[in-house]
């Protein structure tokens, strides 16, 4: 049995509380949040505390606040020499108030409230100094999630850097696709399966040989006429760039 | 009974040969390619050539070959006043000779010679000025895909330049992503789940709605933090050019 404390009532959070719950092995000690009204329907009322001072020690205390807040939440709980981890990508493993052990415990996913999703296939990348908390975190880890990767807080940042291109950028993408088929009154499902297919094909192919397009091919003439296409500054210097991105790639 | 002459022997033109055999509906009258040992094993010796003058009179004639190589294939074909098409998302449908009418059927989607596609979910866009045409056009694009869309030249011209961002663009990110991986010894598999949620989620919310991440959250601290980690000039400009973009369409 192992006893946990979770901070937080953001989509982690909420994702993590009701997938720790399914989970026989896991007891659910105490969750805190400042907005404890969010969790509510999620776990029974006396779990949940608007005030940090009641926790008490668990083996293992989950903080999952923004980035900005996680130094001082740690540094207000209310026991020391405990296990302590945090679920951010972009926060060092140090954050974590030193009075506690530290560790990390990042869901590499894009989560919605809204938008179920099967935690058991999102990565999880755990971190922690000493080995006993390492035994203790890929446990919990594999509990949670059957794609469990052991990763330092040098990795965890450049894979954060890494998601924003596979995932904002890529989003950002169909942001502006969506936006040139509107402007011409032409339906955006059009182009559905086509980022099906596309993100579908790098299960099997390497992002660089299943690159295509005039890019690719270096076709100048089909460049320069989308080039005409595009009305806005913006949108054509973002053309431009990715296009010579792309030819220099293959170079 | 509709009868075919198709030209070409690339990936689309082989993918529309395949289809089209499946299809009682369709008689392939002949396939001309100047490179017609690539049709081998496709279907039978009879049916193809590597003489454009063998080609008789059929109800359509498909031309798939390179964007550059349509206007002069199709003037050399040995009829007239029949109806022919292409099949190219860059090209205006009067690149075709005018000796013959002219149409489009242009395939949307990314087509790789090993990777099998299911021809039914590929939208299919249409073309063509006559209207008996159209109408044998139509009939002929619902044999072969559920998905037909009646598009314009101008039209088509924009949703190739969405494609490339939807697409070329979207692959392309997947591509700066792996290279920030193996630069750090990361598993590339680990963004996995994360690429395909991020094409998923499209399907129930816009692409605007959809968006996350620092770029969104104009999270100042962390897209610091990012540029910091990024080593190439170029990558360093493509996160800053695309995060002022995600910016821009949020205010």
């Amino acid at each position: 049995m192992i006893t946990v404390n979770i901070i937080g009532s953001g989509n982690v959070a909420t994702h993590l509380i009701a997938t720790i719950l399914q989970e026989n092995e896991f007891v659910i000690q105490k969750v805190y949040a400042r907005r404890a009204y969010m969790l509510e329907g999620l776990l029974s009322f006396s779990k949940i505390t608007s005030r940090i001072e009641e926790l008490e020690p668990a083996d293992i205390t989950i903080i999952s606040v923004s980035d900005d807040a996680i130094a001082e939440v740690s540094s207000q709980l209310p026991y020391s020499n405990q296990f302590v981890v945090h679920t951010s990508g972009s926060s060092d493993i140090s954050v974590i108030d030193s009075k506690n052990n530290a560790g990390v415990l990042y869901p590499l996913q894009t989560f919605s409230k809204t938008k179920k999703i099967n935690f058991k296939e999102v990565p999880l990348c755990i971190e922690s100094a000493k080995m006993p908390n390492l035994i203790l975190l890929k446990k919990v880890a594999a509990l949670l999630s059957d794609k469990v990767y052991i990763i330092s807080s040098e990795q965890r940042r450049s894979i954060h850097v890494a998601a924003v291109y596979a995932s904002n950028f890529v989003n950002h993408m169909y942001h502006l696709a969506h936006d040139i088929c509107t402007e011409k009154n032409i339906p955006f499902e059009i182009l559905m399966p086509l980022i099906q297919e596309t993100a579908q094909k790098i299960k099997t192919l390497s992002p660089k040989d299943a690159q295509t397009g005039p890019a690719k091919r270096q076709d100048k003439k089909t460049i320069l006429s989308h080039l005409e296409v595009i009305n806005q500054p913006l949108q054509k210097e973002i053309y431009t760039l990715l296009t010579n991105s792309i030819i220099k790639s293959n170079v």
